[in-house]
């Protein structure tokens, strides 16, 4: 027993946050080639660690972050953080992803907007962003880009990789494109396929973005962009992240007066019959412009692509697909979950199974609908702590 | 036995379809105090008609249409019309909305763009359209006025309502604000009060709307408009009228190839992958671009905040508010709807029932989504014909 495990006691002490953590880039220049062919002369993938390595270098995790999320998934950047990373309530010591206990790590996809690689980055060859001469990103790019940068880092397998949502669709591929180098994956609230819903909703959010003037045909300024249409995206895709009896519960039909608004925000010029507003409103058109100020919009479409094209089936049965898997799998789906609903997590499970595969499949009871992989769940990290043993 | 009603034996023909139609305007200079307490100095309601009146006066039916329908629910305008109304299907002679037996009447409604007044009708005081200065419309508004132009060619009570979605909210008005005239009570896909979800979707529609810089705060041209935010709000909504089985099954992840795209529209320009895209994304693109050469904008903000506003429950239990109804009531939910899930629908037949009220449920088994009432369906069909008898 190490040090590291020496300290993972659940029964020793609460659990805590990681507390400050600072990001780091892995550049290299090996060239790399993308699924459409096209090649970079190599990329940067943004990520933080969180834990130690332990002596046999047998305890890394992997984190994938889903469409709008990215390398910073626990822990604060600086004192006065406000807000944790966005799987804080999961990872740390002594919680379910036991920082105690693994080398947890987590990196910006290749094609996202925080550092890592992408479209707002710069091309050397012109000295301004890439656009859209940024070449097409998969899911499979996205993992093969992961497995450079832990390779580079001295990773040489994974104890388990967990994702969510797209996150969950970068586990399953792990497990498909590397066997050997994954133990266990854990996937929850994804799909084996994007279905033509999901795909519906991700047009209609490009559309947004693309028909806004501001988008330029993706070759836009760093301080502009298409902030109208990446706002419409953004409000669209939230309601698709919650649920009706959700938002039912957390809004329902309750009002502000529109003289309260008219002095938050000048987005409300609108016919609004009665002096008052509904709270839902306020509060998507919130999420709306907290996103545009963090995310780019050609990122946004770049990685709406990579999930519509996302379909391991595609070459065959998904059994087929799973043939060469090594890795146990804890699939998980949440009952009010309408983007993945849990039957699209369930056909992953069953897959597996069929294709004689170490797997099980959990069904969450929730009604707070896609996000609820994200959420407080003593249910969901009981099946986490105990699949990770 | 009148004439009309000796033509309605089903055994002797088959159903047909009304055929030739011609639309007609009922105006009236009668002052119109909306909800809101402002006023206009009166209003045109356009109108269909099918069938005849009985010689006691007493068989008529209203239809009233959903957010984006009109008063063109059967028949065709010229012999060379490819597209029937839009209840073609359910209204027709000998069909269970039976032309041969009832006087059919279907208004587009008070703040609509069809030919009824709304804000894209002419401001008589500027000479240009109301735009945002017409009055906010609220469902209740749109029954009133359809009271008025009843009242006004000569109908003066309803042997029924019929509507579904907005169309079954205005079924429910009338019962509600003119219990003596409406004998039974058809709705279908419906809420008595707008959820949170339904307001955050159309809200994420008005802004894509007013966030297009032609829509000018609701001042624009005839001839011009936000078409690229009304075809965002089209788009988006038109999901939201469908299912996840249904694209599955209609779509899937079919793909067709971009060289012919780019022939067929300019609205592809993406950074799309390989060469391809799915069938669901032009499908798509082609509901929001047929719909800007029919629809106005600003009817589209009016309608969805009269939607928005539709609360039967506002002062008190929805039971109380149906202690005045006389009608007896058939309410209808289905199953894969989930803008008007069947809960929805079978609190309200439960309302009436509590408020004492002659009620039914019936839920339809579809996986076609909220625009299953729209669609085919024997078992609809002989729902609608029993209860009418």
């Amino acid at each position: 027993m190490n040090d590291a495990e020496s300290l993972s006691d659940d029964t020793r002490s609460e659990p805590g946050d990681v507390g400050l953590v600072e990001p780091r880039d892995f550049i290299t220049t090996d060239p790399f080639v993308f699924d459409s062919g096209q090649t970079l002369p190599g990329f940067t993938l943004r990520y933080e660690t969180y834990g130690r390595p332990n002596a046999a270098r047998d305890n890394a995790i992997l984190i994938c972050h889903a469409l709008s999320g990215d390398h910073h998934c626990a822990g604060i950047h600086a004192l006065t953080d406000r807000k944790q990373g966005w799987w804080n309530n999961l990872i740390g010591p002594g919680k379910p992803v036991d920082t105690n206990k693994f080398l947890v790590l987590c990196s910006n996809v290749l094609g996202g907007c925080q550092g890592s690689s992408g479209p707002s980055s710069t091309n050397l060859a012109t000295g301004r962003p890439y656009g859209t001469a940024f070449p097409a990103v998969t899911i499979r790019d996205m993992v093969r880009a992961q497995q450079r940068w832990l390779e580079g880092i001295g990773v040489p397998s994974l104890h388990a990789v967990i994702g969510g949502s797209m996150g969950g669709m970068q586990a399953l591929q792990w497990a498909v494109e590397f066997p050997s180098k994954v133990r266990k994956v854990l996937a929850m609230a994804t799909t084996a396929r994007e279905s033509a819903q999901g795909i519906a909703f991700n047009e209609v959010g490009r559309q947004a973005i693309m028909q806004d003037p501001d988008w330029k045909k993706g070759d836009y300024p760093k301080t502009g962009g298409p902030r109208v249409g990446l706002a419409i995206a953004r409000m669209m895709a939230h309601i698709t992240y919650l649920s009706d009896a959700g938002l039912d519960r957390k809004f329902g039909r309750r009002r502000r007066s529109i003289k309260a608004l008219a002095n938050a925000t000048s987005e409300a010029a609108s016919p609004a019959p009665a002096g008052f507003e509904f709270e839902i409103e306020s509060y998507l058109r919130h999420q709306g412009q907290s996103f545009i100020n963090r995310f780019d919009a050609n990122s946004y479409l770049y990685i709406t692509r990579a999930i519509d094209q996302f379909d391991l089936a595609a070459e065959g049965t998904l059994e087929q697909a799973f043939a060469a898997v090594e890795a146990e799998s804890l699939i998980m789906g949440f009952t009010s979950d309408w983007l993945f609903p849990p039957e699209q997590n369930r056909e992953i499970a069953l897959a597996l199974l069929r294709a004689g595969k170490r797997a099980s499949y959990a069904e969450l009871n929730t009604d707070l609908g896609h996000d609820s992989f994200l959420l407080e769940s003593p249910q969901l990290y009981d099946l986490v702590r105990g699949f990770l043993k």
